[in-house]
């Protein structure tokens, strides 16, 4: 088995605010990630495809293919936007990257035309991120 | 002479809109960073200080000293915030890269203890960027 | 068990092509990949060996000697050469970034003189790349 | 399970020699990181915890609690320091990139106020590092 | 006056040649870069334009209109293609990487359009690059 | 003109102390970098040599023969050892990352083959850096 990963980016505004909690549960909980006229980030997602190479192509999945898909599915309704506002997919969710992982995740997982997801890598920053392998991880 | 660099970062949402303008011009001008509800960016900041180095340290200026400044005048005010509404030396300034950097340089101007401002670069993602130094340049 | 990795660099031309299939097939297959005259990438090779760590040298392999390992079995036959014609251990295999893992990971597998072969990975460009963990994997 | 990630830095010297073997063989075996008078390197560690996603915070751990506590436990008593001289908790263990993982892991592990320690990276060099994943893995 | 950058990519072949030279003369001259099948790298190109900022933008010149422009005239040429064969205005062109700065460098000259072209910057690798600013610098 | 860079690394240990001064002053006037037992850094030294193109071979300076004169003149000397102590062309010199660039300066200026020495750029940390441009600049 062979895992393959292509890399996309997307910049966009956040705010970290759990509306079911006070204002000062917020602030207390995310600091300046609850900033209340949002802030934002550069975001680099890596998206790594499980499978077997096609002996006629030498592929798993072409990485043009799976760009395409990454841009189509995430980054056409997340760049230049506000995650909080913005993005029907993302109603309701708390941004944290931990939360866009999974929604990413369930979003691609059924539009891989080869091979199998495998993994989510978000980065908030060059010094955070997150992974995610599904729900059977 | 010396030319040294320190490197910070902020993350902080913007958005590209000149309020003399009508929304079609903006849209048209900006595209995608016009877009309403905001959207954000790991900005990247280097800035250079030109001086002769003291003998007695071998520095020009304490890099140390030159991030506390930075970390000061800009990043205190500028990270987690939004970069239209949030920051008072920002105000009635369009926050492209170009006029951040012009407004950086005219804040850090006067503050630099040792040597003499010589650039201001600020990356707004990691293809693009501006350098700016100063009126005389 | 601890994991560690030393990464190469080689530079090289390639052209994806089937030569089973027909122009078309290829051209409709690979796009720019099949471009007739080459084109070609700076791949950046991780090779991860995984192992005990030797007690009297606090090492599990020392990474210089992993590092001539990667010269002499890839580097030295792969770096400023056609991967389609130049290399005898590549002949008859199409050179996407899956078949030279495989072909890299075969090539080491017995070459490793402490630890055993974990994990190949291969980046055609800072965004593509894959990872090859064996046969049993 | 969610994988989330911080990295930290620090500069340090080290001399990798084991004082239970002759010079002679310290020289053969280590070469150039046997150098009498130390040399170092600008360490960049990455760990990770392995957890749940807590719905009221979106978060498996902040990580800005995580970068506290891996300044606290790692980066306070090594930055700028001698990694075989200057710190109790490395006191005797030849410091080479394999033994720190180990000794960070040991002494972060029951440090994580959220999840679980999953790995810790430890880049002695851009091209040369090495994970551990617990005496479990 | 204000420099303004964007960074492009594209991934090509080439071999250095000097068809006016002997065969000894090439392969002692350039060793490696001599390689008869051609070898290949990922290049990376900057390009800087200088000048003022259009108070009613905050732009000297929009980096989306600039990335165009070098794609149109660059990359579109260049990328998965033979340096030496495929490219009608590097015909003729040892594709050293200072010429193909100089031949980038005019190529771009009349078409920027707004401001006026400062550098053009190409990395053949990470660790080998040039910078030409024109041939009044 | 044509500006031509090689970068290459090194790794030492380090400490920043004026023997003339008193320990209070040192502590107090370097902090951290004045811990007695050294510390270091993954060094990272860009040289840039200008010049004219030579039209038999498109380059300014073959840069693997600018590589071969920045390991022969400062790498085989810097790497692995300690700048404070063992570097005959260091000794007396307070081993600032300004101070060790006009050394290297002095140390590079006569020994670039083709082209005349431009910059000597060292980065200590990938957020600190000096760039010296000559006793002229």
């Amino acid at each position: 088995m062979m895992l393959v990963t292509r890399e996309i980016h997307f910049n966009a505004a956040h705010r970290l605010h759990n509306p079911a909690k006070s204002d000062d549960w917020n602030r207390q909980m995310y600091g300046l990630c609850n900033s209340p006229n949002w802030h934002g980030h550069n975001y680099r997602l890596e998206v790594t495809v499980r499978g077997e190479i096609d002996p006629e192509t030498g592929y798993v999945i072409d990485l043009g293919v799976l760009k395409k898909v990454l841009e189509e599915e995430i980054a056409r309704h997340c760049d230049h936007k506000n995650l909080n506002l913005d993005v029907p997919f993302l109603s309701g969710v708390i941004p944290s990257t931990e939360n866009l992982a999974v929604v990413f995740w369930r979003r691609l997982e059924g539009k891989i035309p080869f091979g199998k997801l495998f993994a989510v890598k978000l980065f908030e920053t060059e010094r955070n991120w997150v992974e995610y392998r599904g729900p059977d991880s």
